[in-house]
């Protein structure tokens, strides 16, 4: 991630001790959906484009576990000096001009980042989250806002109407009210001094998911909230109403095991692969059966990631990868076992369930958007592995070969008429 | 294109009369590259997404070549009162609020208008070029800029340090400096009026294409520049050594014949085609002669629409999705002909010929970028029609399949590699 060309740099606060939480870790080290609460956040941080990390910690538990990942790592011997202590201690090594200021403590989706660079603030920019409900008020950091200003800043505000997610972009003033308010302990005593003098303003991420995690309720709620927030805005209806009703328990259960995605994502290829044999060796209930198994696996692949914060571009690319080569086996090992007169249908097939995917990708590049009419998404992926394993379960592999073959062509073609549309609606422009 | 979530509107200036380009069109229609200057203008318009868009003419010829195509046609019955004159017509029937000023008599690379607003202009801002190089410093008008701000603006400045490219962001302030310097005849001198109020800024465009038509030596250099400008950044060695050079100089004949885009993306999908069945009618000669044809006429589409100014992202999309299925039918055709145990062989040419192009597309989604390695891209589509073309002339359809099948996939893995480096360049971040 960059600002005005520049990478930017990100400053961890890791120090707290976490003792409501009841658990024998230091809090950085509590482990959500499997994964310590201090590598989502620099998975995150990563995720979005940052390289230059340095974290400020006070465990040295924390710092063994931190060691030789390309941080810079700065210890706090008084972590009861407060979070504006460590602050201060982080500043000292960090080079001059903006950085992101993030807390260890606090889950949230790494979009909150790009999202706050995108609007390219130009002084010191809180994220803050105006939907109130359902938070533990009498916990959280409250902020009172103007228009884009934030007014006040602290636990104790009574007059409020936005909650601190605590993800800040930083300008150098920041700098300036660390140091010359040494005796804040808390964060939002340096904030709050900005804030009075009209230098501090909100990035509205409200729909973004954060969490505050301070006691053990937070965290079992947090695992709940990442699981819930699984389907995907694209998820067809054999993906919504069969495949993530299995996947999603099936992913709670892989990520509690330590399961990355990228082995989730293979294990799926390797379903498709044994459904592509089984067709050819001519057992094709058992080709449709895995064939379904492969489609339910590539849903945990994702939730997987987001369960234990492991999202990355690199593992959507593999995936969608994967699932071309594995699609293509699969129609493959059912042409090889039909009758040689299938063979042109069988290779239709195969461009056509691949076209659905380029189609998709393309109009994602140029548009920004996906395609949303249900006739051109009634193709996808997830209904086409469902009609592989019917066709497969009853033995009719010509027949699903001879649908699947018309039916993504003809969407194919739909989707040259629905693109024009999407054109005008794209706000981004691409290079031609 | 919106800004700050409302669609923006659009000024054309088309009343000028062009006198000194001894032409018997009003300058609006002058033909440039085989499209009026006027319908560049408005097709650059609504390819960045500008809907409402409103034209003030003089000639009643401009009026009768634009009516029926959804534009707003204001009369200027007086052209000889100038510009400025026009532009006071036209923010009669405009809505409040910012609109895009651009003059009909300016050719420009529509990616400027996306520039700008990218930039997210709060004052009313002026595109400008620094390169003052091989301009025609007598006949531009002038800019002084002193960091962001435009100080001075006109044709007879004496110090000045860019061009007025032609492209204005304009908001309020505009309608109210029209309407108060009701004497200005020039652009320049309601311009002038804000930049001497410290209203008007500067957006570097520097390196973006543009050019004023004034005189027909204008206009043969501009076909002469849009035709330099045609190689792609991504072109392979192919379509450098070979390709360009021959479809150059028949994209100039074609666009002078007023042939479209879509229509060469076509011909060079039937040429494909062509191709198909000769080498499935077992004449692998003419398979392979026409394949290259096919891969030529693939660069023509493209220069024809940036000679015409008629690019489109439609247009690329169809250009990309044709030339899929253009490779699907050739390797098929080639497939068919080889001996039956060439058969997995040939599948995995296409599956790999199509894994290239769809990992590049989810690169560019995923990263914003191309694959920079040569190995990387040793496979691309001039690089396969290539090989296909040899092995078709010297009869070696069996060598050309293995040869693909093997190098393509082989090159689909090196991409998987070549991915993770790519995200941490790539600025863009994109919804996973």
């Amino acid at each position: 991630m960059k600002k005005g060309g520049c990478p930017i740099q990100a400053l961890v606060l890791a120090a707290g001790k976490g003792r409501r939480l009841r658990s024998r870790h230091p809090k950085p080290l509590l482990k959500v959906g499997g994964t310590p609460l201090v590598d989502r956040v620099i998975a995150g941080l990563r995720e979005a484009g940052v390289e230059n990390i340095t974290v400020v910690y006070g465990h040295s538990r924390v710092r063994d576990h931190l060691k030789g990942r390309g941080l810079r790592l700065v210890k706090n011997s008084n972590p009861e000096l407060g979070p504006a202590h460590s602050l201060r201690l982080g500043l000292e090594g960090l080079e001059k001009g903006p950085f992101l200021l993030v807390m260890s403590d606090h889950l949230f989706d790494h979009r909150m980042l790009s999202r706050l660079m995108e609007d390219e603030p130009r002084r010191t920019t809180l994220c803050i989250d105006r939907d109130l409900d359902g938070r533990d008020l009498k916990e959280a950091t409250k902020v009172l806002t103007e228009g884009r200003m934030i007014k006040a800043i602290g636990k104790g505000l009574s007059r409020f109407n936005a909650l601190d997610t605590g993800v800040f972009y930083c300008t150098d003033d920041v700098r300036e009210a660390a140091l010359s308010n040494r005796d804040a302990r808390s964060l939002s005593e340096v904030m709050g001094a900005l804030a009075a003098e009209g230098r501090l303003e909100a990035f509205d991420a409200t729909g973004t998911f954060w969490m505050d995690i301070d006691t053990a309720e937070d965290r079992a709620l947090a695992e709940k909230r990442l699981a819930e927030e699984l389907c995907k805005p694209g998820d067809g209806p054999v993906s919504r109403h069969l495949n993530r009703r299995l996947s999603k328990p099936l992913s709670q259960v892989m990520a509690r095991l330590g399961a990355t995605p990228n082995q989730i994502s293979l294990l799926s290829f390797m379903a498709a692969l044994a459904s592509a044999l089984s067709f050819a060796a001519g057992i094709p209930f058992w080709g449709g059966v895995t064939a379904q198994l492969s489609s339910i696996l590539d849903g945990c692949d994702g939730e997987v990631a987001r369960i234990r914060g492991l999202e990355s571009r690199f593992g959507a690319y593999l995936d969608s990868l994967l699932d071309r080569y594995g699609d293509v086996a699969i129609l493959l090992g059912m042409t090889a076992t039909a009758p040689a007169s299938l063979w042109l249908p069988g290779l239709l097939a195969i461009l056509g369930s691949y076209s659905i995917s380029y189609t998709a990708s393309r109009a994602e590049y140029y548009t920004g958007g996906r395609f949303k009419g249900s006739l051109e998404n009634v193709m996808n992926r997830d209904v086409r592995l469902f009609l592989i394993m019917v066709g497969g379960v009853l033995g009719q592999i010509g027949a699903t070969l001879a649908v699947l073959a018309l039916l993504t062509n003809v969407v194919v073609g739909l989707r040259l008429a629905a693109f024009r549309p999407m054109t005008s609606m794209g706000e981004a422009q691409k290079g031609l």
